[in-house]
């Protein structure tokens, strides 16, 4: 049975070299898809072209208007391959509009010194930390399970902006890099932690480092991921939300966003 | 008489949309310009566009290939006008080959609740410490007055990643977008810092969010900026880069990078 994750991001490849998706209402947002979902489905494209180099690195994607719920092409572009490294740019279409711009960065990982700077939050085990549902009108929410070690919007306004929670898919699915890209998107918006509310807020651009090996991602299998995000500055009708994404000692990826929002009475 | 910076930013509009840039050989870097000077001439050229919205709120920059020293065509691309922002596309072509793209977001800014978390680092004022030089090979550093509070090269390798440096723009010069964009790429690669000696390593995509207004901007006037910087996660080849421009209590902006690198015995 395909998992409804691998349904969302599906795509079928055309002798034009653009690529259609459909956008599957289990991933709906407050308006039109989830925009991790949207992401993973151009990694899972890019991953599929005949002429890709090794494996994501980097992924910047702008939410220029919002998708629509139904079919969307992704027309991407291989700029330059290097001999470690490519290049993509790609646009997001539907009925003749361009509705998401981006680029991604893939290649191959080469064996160098390495270290991990970055600490993992403190996080009790999955297990001992409860799940919580989101509501009903953030459909995406429901595929994932989610246990907030802090920063919960249950817990009411907070002064600081931090969230650190386990996510995983659910069904459990093995992690992979389209699932790492839609799970770095899973930060609900800093500002309704701050507020302690929903409130109108929207991403409208992305940018994700892989940092994760396709032989981390194997060891990790489908296990919990351990996130983390924070936002710096508030302000002027915009906010930026810096993440990370673990899996055990391992930091998978690390994510930044820049968000539009508006004050609840505004 | 005009500021070195500024002759290195100049760009000339052509009637097809075109900016037409030369490279200025005072920011050469160890091989062609520095990334920063590349970036910020792309900002300075999108304020000039007629039909710009509002001032940069974030650019991605894509270093696809090397920018050899000589002149340069930017070609901007309006993806989408909205409300309160604006979304535009670019590349860098040279003889006809692209050897950058990158995405840029303009907008208004719009009063609207606001409050900054990122804490800045503890510095002593910028004339209690040492201004530095580098190397002779890395030119365009000669540009910046730069003071190290903690990380610069000079103190030879360390287990952390992190510096935190006071630059200024050197003859002085207003602080302005393009200005800001430039000082986001003005940290020597994290990799150097760990090793203690320069190496090779090269930025492959680089993210700016400007929290900066006109107005913050014109109260820092020509003062010296506080830039911190710190890697996360290297190894395989790549390390990530993140930075925060300060001017007194204003986080200006925050910056993002996935660096390539190669081992010194590599």
């Amino acid at each position: 049975m395909t998992h409804v994750f691998d349904e969302a991001i599906a795509v079928a490849a055309k002798p034009d070299g653009v690529f259609h998706a459909t956008t599957h209402d289990a991933y709906d947002n407050m308006v039109g898809p989830f925009g991790g979902i949207t992401a993973a489905t151009v990694i899972n494209a890019l991953q599929q072209h005949p002429e890709i180099l090794g494996n994501p690195l980097a992924l910047t994607i702008n939410y220029a208007a919002p998708v629509a719920n139904g079919t969307w092409d992704l027309r991407p572009v291989i700029v330059r391959t290097n001999r470690t490294n490519q290049h993509w740019t790609f646009t997001i279409e539907q009925e003749g509009s361009v509705v998401s711009t981006g680029s991604a960065v893939f290649g191959i990982h080469r064996e160098t010194w390495a270290d991990t700077e970055a600490q993992r939050p403190d996080a009790p085990d999955p297990e001992s930390v409860a799940a919580v549902d989101f509501p009903d009108f953030i459909a995406w929410a429901r595929n994932y399970d989610k246990r907030f070690v802090v920063g919960g919007l249950e817990d009411g306004k907070s002064e600081d902006s931090t969230s650190t929670v386990w996510l995983r898919d659910l069904p459990e699915r093995p992690l992979d890099y389209p699932s790492l890209t839609s799970m770095a998107d899973a930060f609900f918006p800093r500002v309704f932690l701050r507020h302690g509310t929903y409130m109108p807020a929207g991403t409208i651009t992305l940018t994700t480092y892989f940092h994760a090996t396709p032989d981390e991602l194997a060891a990790h299998g489908s296990g919990h991921v351990l996130g983390t995000a924070r936002a710096a500055r508030f302000g002027n009708g915009h906010f930026d939300q810096d993440g990370q994404l673990w899996g055990g000692d391992v930091l998978l990826a690390t994510t930044h966003q820049l968000v539009y929002f508006k004050d609840p009475q505004g």
